[in-house]
């Protein structure tokens, strides 16, 4: 056997892969093996020699030969090393059955459907700057603070603690979210009813897997949240999306009518993205809804620590006793993303099964953690810090709307700026397209979601009121907004300009 | 207020519940404060009393009113325990807004059919001792470093990296698992394919979502991993259980005749629950049957670090250019549970796909914790760890293949014992009834699952081969070992003789 010429060969065919050296004799050896070439019994030339022939480095070959020894292609004995006999066999019958095995990739197969149905909402959130939606103001997070409880939870642990955790997450974290809840959510719960998760996507996947069935209706409001959307077509749900008003989710008679939801979504203190307050009477009446079609409720209060005027509506949850409300929290905007910590505070009769399916499919563990944010809580130090957090976003929000007024008053109304970390910008001229606007922004290096592109009633949407951008301010120090304000109002008036020019839009360069 | 009464009352309303007393106990107090039976300010009547009243263990009544302040229901004040007052608030303001909300429970609605699907193997993996499978040898694992290691990694991020993390896992983990896996385990990859998950679980998750649609058939090995099979059947998949055998996964041409698998679960390193080394041969044989089945094999390493006797085998991943394989592994076993990080190595033309996938639905964070095993791995401490617990392992290992034989030898015999954590004890003697035995074991405060306990057949399985217990050794101290297997073997060789004592069962009395 000629190894250089079956080397050659073998290079020239995957020359394309750039393999190192001791990676392409040991794929073209192996190669030789499965086609036959190299047969079973046949004895390998010695490392020395082949190396010699190759012109490789002795320990290249060594590398080789020992892959092969691991894969049980070839066997060592006293003289040295002979192809295996099993290996060869069935390289024989396994190549007729694959074909050119060498050079059969992975049929290319695309995502399962369900995977492929999670749309991705353009200008990721994990992008910082202006107006990124969702993202604290990080700079400020007292990082050394959290460190030192953090080291303190570490160097408390004894080895137990690194073992799974419970299934429904730590019991002191449960407890102290169960306190806090109740003080200043006025969420009806005890700590056996809150589950921990890795934030809300967690969360939604949670209550779409656990309390509904491929098949089933969910309602979520129109424009609604991109996370929830996926979450629940991933989770095979027919997804119904409800218009969205001034007051949040707005029932009609009409849909009343139609199929049956098993889940409701909604988000009541700060609706996502266009920033509606869902009033008193209508969270009674959703929850009047619920019951009777025997749906359960997802309040998503994502944005309930941030109210900047007027008293803060308590939760849907604890609007009644035992309403058939999920209820679902998050650190990641109160404390930081990469935290990944969130809860879920389920009715009491649903605790125990929900108990029983996370045992077997949770994420159980980050013990450190889940006590040094209970000690955060506990401490007081998570008040104080949401205390200064309310005082900062306040005012970044007071300037954003001043400057948004006057620069582009004549053109967009604010909305949603009561609460939060973010508000929409609705555009009264209707001639403007956000989608459009939302582009040429980003190509600035202004995030500016359109409110159009959260969309969720799914492929024959009528065209919706709400026309215009999602402006996140939280971490935008209050001295840049309104420099970027005008940068922003530039490219809107000018989109205004071209949109009154009878239709044809000028070119660039002429403006 | 007549207390008996009140608790008559609930009980007759609850009773199918089959509450323990306490539980009763505190549902019933707390329910009565919900209506306004008690009212707030009302001085609930001594524990010693009640329990007395109720004829009640005081520890009962004691326990009940521990739950319910620490629910906030109730305070305690010097001289006893009185209804709170926002407590009583919420409930009767409430109960006005939703009419007569006091007694409307959320609907006693059981989770979706696909969660009830999640069947609970019992003897959870997050008890420690004998013979727990699954759980490192957690004292061994090196605390102060990995303490230092992970101040380190927050003593250097910034604030952007508090924010959402890359969809993938941090760059700098991802090279250091590709690397690890190339020099260890013989996996094709590089970082690019690699994706950092939560743990095993996550992965099969992911997997099962990202890969396959409901309704799609999943092959899963039989007896098998009771995790993988809740992943499968809660994303609603097809499961067909595949016998396994001394050398694995045993497909026959009865399996080729049936549906076309989307996914191929199988454990090649160490079988779980039984430990066979799935072969060599076989191993080209399934890669080749998923090629040409157009389907994904998932081959879960879990236990692949530690191999005891003989030379390592490759993964499947790694024995031919782009084999259709999802690979998975874990830092569960190999650092500690309670860490949460696992991964995931897809074949080149899935990770583009994948990663856009996750952009919407992946939990992404956790910055420092993975740079921090970044550096672990970087380091050389991980594969110095490594090394010391295969040491450790192998140790035990074989004081208990020892012991089993010496006291068991008779009527079982040891399987599996070359590589993993957990070895299987088989019986020999087909009158004993493994899952009887297990039973017997866990009052005795030994955890040995029954093999049997793992079917994944589905509801008409053939009597399994695989009659015995599971037994992980890798967190017990060698010099405990033998008493563990005196105490396991009294009870084996106990229903032993009563197997052979003419089918009917001594009393345990008369032994």
């Amino acid at each position: 056997l000629d190894y250089a010429l079956l080397v050659a060969a073998f290079m020239q065919d995957h020359a394309q892969h750039g393999w190192p050296r001791q990676r392409m004799l040991h794929e073209c050896l192996r190669a030789a093996i499965r086609n036959g070439t190299l047969a079973a019994g046949t004895r390998l030339v010695a490392t020395r020699a082949l190396a010699a022939e190759l012109d490789l480095a002795r320990n290249t070959v060594l590398y080789a030969y020992e892959q092969l020894a691991c894969e049980g292609f070839v066997v060592s004995d006293r003289r040295g090393t002979v192809v295996a006999g099993a290996a060869a066999d069935v390289a024989a019958g396994g190549s007729d059955a694959v074909g050119d095995s060498g050079t059969a990739a992975v049929p290319v197969r695309a995502l399962a459907r369900r995977a492929r149905n999670l749309r991705v909402v353009p200008g990721p959130a994990d992008m910082m700057g202006a107006f990124v939606p969702g993202v604290p103001a990080l700079d400020m997070f007292p990082m050394a603070l959290w460190r030192r409880l953090l080291d303190r939870a570490w160097r408390g642990l004894g080895p137990a603690q690194l073992n799974y955790g419970d299934q429904a997450g730590e019991p002191a974290l449960r407890q102290a979210i169960a306190g806090h809840l109740r003080a200043s959510r006025g969420v009806l719960c005890d700590a056996s009813q809150v589950f921990i998760t890795d934030g809300t996507q967690s969360s939604l996947d949670l209550c779409a897997r656990a309390f509904a069935d491929n098949g089933d209706t969910v309602w979520i409001e129109d424009p609604g949240y991109a996370g929830a959307l996926a979450a629940f077509r991933g989770a095979g749900l027919r997804v119904e999306g409800i218009p969205v008003d001034g007051q949040g989710i707005a029932l009609t008679a009409q849909h009343s009518r139609r199929r049956k939801p098993a889940l409701i979504y909604v988000t009541p203190s700060h609706q996502y993205p266009v920033g509606s307050v869902l009033t008193l009477e209508r969270r009674l009446a959703l929850i009047a809804r619920a019951r009777a079609d025997g749906a359960l409720i997802i309040e998503d209060d994502y944005d309930s620590e941030f109210r900047h005027d007027g008293p803060p509506l308590s939760a849907m949850q604890g609007l009644a006793p035992d309403a058939p409300v999920l209820y679902l929290g998050t650190f990641s905007k109160t404390m930081f993303p990469a935290l990944r910590i969130g809860f879920l505070v389920v009715p009491t009769g649903l605790a125990g099964p929900l108990a029983a399916m996370r045992a077997q499919s949770a994420s159980r563990g980050r013990v450190a953690e889940q006590l040094a944010l209970a000690d955060f809580l506990h401490s007081g130090q998570f008040a104080l810090h949401l205390r200064r957090m309310r005082r900062l976003y306040r005012q970044r929000r007071d300037v954003l709307v001043a400057s948004l007024q006057e620069h582009l008053g004549a053109i967009a109304e604010v909305h949603g700026e009561s609460a939060g970390m973010h508000l929409a910008l609705r555009f009264t001229d209707d001639r403007l397209r956000d989608a459009e606007i939302s582009a040429r922004l980003m190509e600035e290096g202004i995030v500016a979601h359109a409110l159009s592109a959260h969309g969720t009633a799914g492929s024959r949407p009528a065209r919706s009121k709400w026309n215009g951008l999602m402006l996140g301010y939280a971490q935008i120090p209050a001295e840049l907004i309104d420099g970027l304000v005008r940068r922003l109002a530039a490219v809107v008036h000018l989109a205004a300009y071209a949109a009154r020019s009878a239709g044809h839009r000028l070119p660039p360069a002429r403006l």
